[in-house]
């Protein structure tokens, strides 16, 4: 299977939640994809997701060097992955994701100039709204060292792009969920509702927009086709609002019947009270989410279900 | 001598024009001065320029964690120093100015909490100045790699100022000259009129703003003095308009009498036509320059002759 933009697909992030899933997408296109990065991956999972070539190492220029070969496509997905952690460590949160980035870029200046580079971007370059929708061209406040630094990668990105004519296209992800994803909301309050516990932060009216990873990913190789030196900037969601008091109902409600879930009241620092994207952008280039959030969370806990066996 | 934040005073990029400067002037004022950094200075002339210690190391972690000691002011000169080479090497340019930033706040965070930081910025922030005088909330857009990594140095201090409570200062320095400055407008100016030529780049009616590195260095105390999780920013110049075209008239004038100067036309790529400073908050925080151009530009001519006595 062959396309207008080539083959070889380098991920970096490659064992994380996102990076695995971006794998194996474009591994079922017919691309040829090599994995870079940290975290727990067998040789075997790693085929299994779809990478012929799977490379423990720091994404930096010698890493990039030895093992990123020459690819036509780079999804950089390598990055830090927790707002709540920033604070703890900001930086080991600025080496993830602003250090990386850097190496990328000068890799792909300097030895792939051909190459199509998307950034992973996140909403949380935002910071707090100006206004709902959220669209790319609003305010970029962000309000931890999480957002900040996802905010200077996507400035080494302009810049690279700017300067050096480095294709690059980014997209800003919301709420991103899906099988295979063990932290967040829904991991964790399926791991709390496993163990009986029914109360959770927040009011419950916060509201997200809600991605499951397959449109995600999608969406991401429709990115890879708008890369240009202009660096253009899509938000990734679907523009639905959807209350946590919701979503969490309906998890419970696949989970197991019968569960009533309730709500502390008091918020996290840093979270905000509604998120939800402008698409417009996103729509322009041609991409529709596919899968309601009705449906993936059903799919997630089916997933889940997989995984804990009831005992 | 004493004074109410504390008599140890840290310097990155002590070796270099403005940190040199920085050192004498804290040391002259009964601070305790200690240099970091890399490029040639001797242990004597290290001492000379007023530094009770001078160490050659990285500013990365380790270094700072083995030579910083425990400082109450930290002035951050360390970084790259020129447009130019930003875009032949980004990725050094990157690692001087952004990494170095990153690795400096992290030493604060943990090993230094009280200490006020203060950064010496670029007026490359800016890039294409949409008004003139420029004002600090003016649009940041720089035009240049350094622009864009002084930007991101200066987002890494605001949000360690923000989320840790660093007490910051950023100081936006327009263009600073002064004896010691081997490159740059005035330098190259007396090597080539030494050298007989007297035909220079641009149409000589683009508009800088001078500041004498002495006033520089006491703006940079003062802005010491208004360091806080804040993270003010003051412009750092006279807010007066200089054409090249009379500042190198001045120079050739100095330098040997009836000395006729010409331009080419034509500009460097990344040259902006104008930048002059709004010097209104740095004239809240009691800043006055104190040295007029035409006396600097004698002293500069001064100082290069001392270095190139006639032969």
């Amino acid at each position: 299977m062959s396309n207008e933009f080539g083959r070889r697909v380098l991920v970096t992030g490659a064992a994380g939640f996102l990076g695995r899933h971006v794998a194996r997408h474009f591994a079922m296109r017919g691309f040829d994809v090599t994995g870079l990065g940290h975290g727990e991956l067998s040789a075997s999972d790693a085929a299994a997701w779809g990478m012929r070539r799977w490379q423990r190492t720091d994404i930096d220029r010698d890493g990039l060097a030895a093992h990123a070969g020459q690819p036509d496509i780079v999804v950089h997905c390598a990055g830090a992955g927790a707002v709540g952690s920033s604070f703890q460590d900001p930086f080991a949160d600025f080496q993830r994701t602003v250090a990386t980035t850097a190496a990328v870029l000068e890799f792909i200046r300097l030895r792939a100039p051909a190459a199509r580079l998307v950034y992973p971007s996140s909403a949380a370059v935002y910071g707090i709204a100006e206004r709902i929708p959220i669209a790319e061209g609003d305010r970029l406040m962000p309000v931890s060292p999480y957002g900040t630094h996802k905010l200077v990668a996507e400035t080494l990105c302009g810049s690279y792009a700017r300067h050096f004519g480095v294709h690059v296209a980014i997209v800003r992800f919301f709420s991103i969920y899906g099988p295979h994803l063990r932290k967040q909301l829904l991991w964790d309050a399926c791991n709390k509702l496993g163990a009986g516990q029914t109360s959770f932060a927040g009011s419950g009216a916060e509201i997200r927009d809600w991605l499951h990873v397959d449109d995600a990913v999608r969406l991401l190789q429709i990115a890879a086709q708008q890369a240009s030196p202009a660096c253009p900037i899509a938000n990734g969601a679907t523009g639905t609002s959807v209350a946590i008091r919701d979503i969490l109902g309906a998890l419970a409600a696949t989970l197991a019947s019968g569960i009533s879930i309730a709500f502390s009241g008091t918020s996290r620092s840093g979270d905000p009270q509604a998120y939800v994207a402008d698409m417009s952008v996103a729509q322009r280039w041609g991409f529709e989410p596919s899968i309601h959030w009705r449906a993936g969370v059903q799919s997630y806990v089916d997933w889940y279900c997989s995984q804990h066996p009831a005992s």
